[in-house]
C-alpha cells in the first residue's frame, strides 16, 4: 500500500497533548493508517467549539513516543488543533478526525460543554467523519486498558466506512469495569446545577469556583446514554452540530413571520 | 405592580459589558422588567459554551449608566455570567436570558463557534427563556437604531409568553438599512475555509492569526437564515441545544449495536 492509499488520522484532544487518554487513543489506531497527534499544548476542559480568533497561534513539534506517530501541540483550543492542523500540519485531508480519550464523561448534556466534542464538531463541519471518545473517570491516572478493543473497533469503522455526511459520534465508555457491549442512543436531557463555592482572597474579595451537581432529568429513559452507561454499556450518540429545531419552526413562524 | 410580579431579565453577551450592543439592548428592554447585565469584562467572541472550571471567577458591580438597570462584570466566559449571575447575583430565578447585541453575525454555523449563543443555550439549559441577538456589522460602531423595532418586539413576545421548554433563539438583524419583517428559518449549511495567515515573530519563528472566510453551501436554500439575511430580513432560528441525530440512530444501531 503506498503512501497515497494510506488513511490519514488526525487525533486531537482536550486535556493536553501530554494526557494518557491520547496516547493511548494514537497506539489503538496506529496500525489503521498515518498517525498525527496535534493537541492543546495546555488542558483545555470544558473550552467547548471556542476559537482563537485575535491571539497568535503557534506550532510545536514534540519528539514522538510512538513509531509512525508525529506530535504537535498549538497553544490554542481543541477547535483551533483541528483547523490549524489541516491548514498547516497535515500533508493532505485527513480521512478522519479522532477526539481524545478524555479523561471524563461527555455524556449527555456535557457534549455542549466538552472541548473534546469541540474539536468533533469541527471535523465534521470540514466534512471529515469525526468521532469523540470519553471514558468515565476523570483521574489522570484513569486505566483505560478496557476501553481499547472497543475504541479499535469503532474507530476502525469509522476510518474504513465513513459516516453520513454531517454526523458525527459521541462515544462514552464506562470505567472500571468490562463494557457488556455498545449502544447507539439518544443523549440524557440533564442539567448542571448552578452551584459555585464561594472563597474569600487575602484582601476579603470574594471569588468563586465551579462546583456543579449533574442532575439526569430522565433517568429511566432507555433510549439514552446515561440510562447504558449505568448499566455498563459504551454509548454511541449521533450529532450533527448546530442543527436547528426545524420541528419547531412552523409555531415560531405563525407567531413571529411577518411574511407568508 | 409589585417586585415580585414584575419581569427579571439577565442581560448578557459575549463582546463584554463595556459594548455599546448590550447597553443599547438593555435601554430597549428596561421597560419591560427588572434588568441584570451581567457580562464579561473582556471580549469572549468565538468562545462558543466554554465555561471556566479551574480558575477562580470574581465579580464587579459597575456605576450604572441607565436608570433601573444594574451592571455587573465577570471575569469569565458568557455562560460562567448565566452560571454565576443565577447562583450569586440575580435576586430570583430570571425570566428571560438576552444575549447581544452582538457586533456581527451569529447566522448559520457561526452559532457553533458563539459565545453570544453559549449564554442562550445555557440558560435554555437551565429552562428559561433565551434569545441571543445578533447584528450584521463587526464594528464597535455598528449602528443599533434600525434594529431597535424589532428587538423589542421579539424580546417582549419572549418576555411575556416564555418559549417552548428546551428551545432558544437565534436571532440575525441585517445591518444598515431597515429590516422588511422578521422570518423564522433554519440555519443555512456553511463552513468557514480553514485559513490562516502565517508571520514570523522577531526571533524567525512563524505564528498564525486565523482568516477564515465564509462559504454558505445552499446560498439559494429558501427557508434557510442566509437567505433571508440577504433579502433584509430579520432571522429568527430555532435551536435545542445538544440535540441529538435522531434521524440517524436506526441506521447506527444496526452497525455499531451489540445488543436488540
Amino acid at each position: 500500500m503506498n503512501n497515497s492509499s494510506r488513511k490519514l488520522i488526525l487525533i486531537t484532544n482536550d486535556d493536553s497533548v501530554d494526557a494518557p487518554g491520547i496516547h493511548r487513543l494514537a497506539e489503538i489506531v496506529r496500525s489503521m493508517g498515518d498517525v498525527y497527534v496535534v493537541a492543546p499544548a495546555h488542558p483545555h476542559s470544558g473550552q467547548s467549539a471556542a476559537i482563537t480568533t485575535c491571539a497568535p497561534l503557534r506550532i510545536s513539534e514534540l519528539a514522538s513516543q510512538l513509531d509512525g506517530v508525529r506530535f504537535f501541540s498549538v497553544d490554542g483550543t481543541p477547535v483551533d488543533c483541528v483547523k490549524l492542523a489541516m491548514h498547516a500540519i497535515l500533508p493532505r485531508r485527513p480521512d478522519a478526525v479522532l477526539s481524545g480519550i478524555n479523561h471524563g464523561s461527555n455524556a449527555s448534556v456535557n457534549i455542549i460543554y466538552s472541548g473534546t466534542m469541540g474539536a468533533v464538531t469541527e471535523g465534521c463541519l470540514q466534512g471529515i467523519p469525526s468521532v469523540g471518545f470519553s471514558l468515565l473517570h476523570h483521574s489522570i491516572k484513569a486505566d483505560f486498558s478496557l476501553s481499547v478493543g472497543f475504541v479499535a473497533s469503532i474507530a476502525g469503522a469509522v476510518i474504513e466506512e465513513g459516516l453520513s455526511e454531517g454526523v458525527c459520534l459521541n462515544v462514552n465508555i464506562p470505567a472500571r469495569v468490562m463494557p457488556q457491549g455498545i449502544k447507539v442512543c439518544r443523549a440524557a436531557r440533564a442539567r448542571w446545577t448552578d452551584n459555585y463555592r464561594r472563597y474569600l482572597d487575602p484582601s476579603g474579595v470574594p471569588f468563586y469556583l465551579l462546583e456543579g451537581r449533574f442532575i439526569n432529568a430522565e433517568p429511566n429513559a432507555e433510549d439514552t446514554d446515561e440510562y447504558w452507561l449505568a448499566r455498563r454499556y459504551v454509548t454511541i450518540v449521533p450529532v450533527v452540530p448546530g442543527a436547528s429545531a426545524n420541528d419547531s419552526i412552523r409555531a415560531l413562524s405563525a407567531r413571529f413571520d411577518t411574511i407568508d
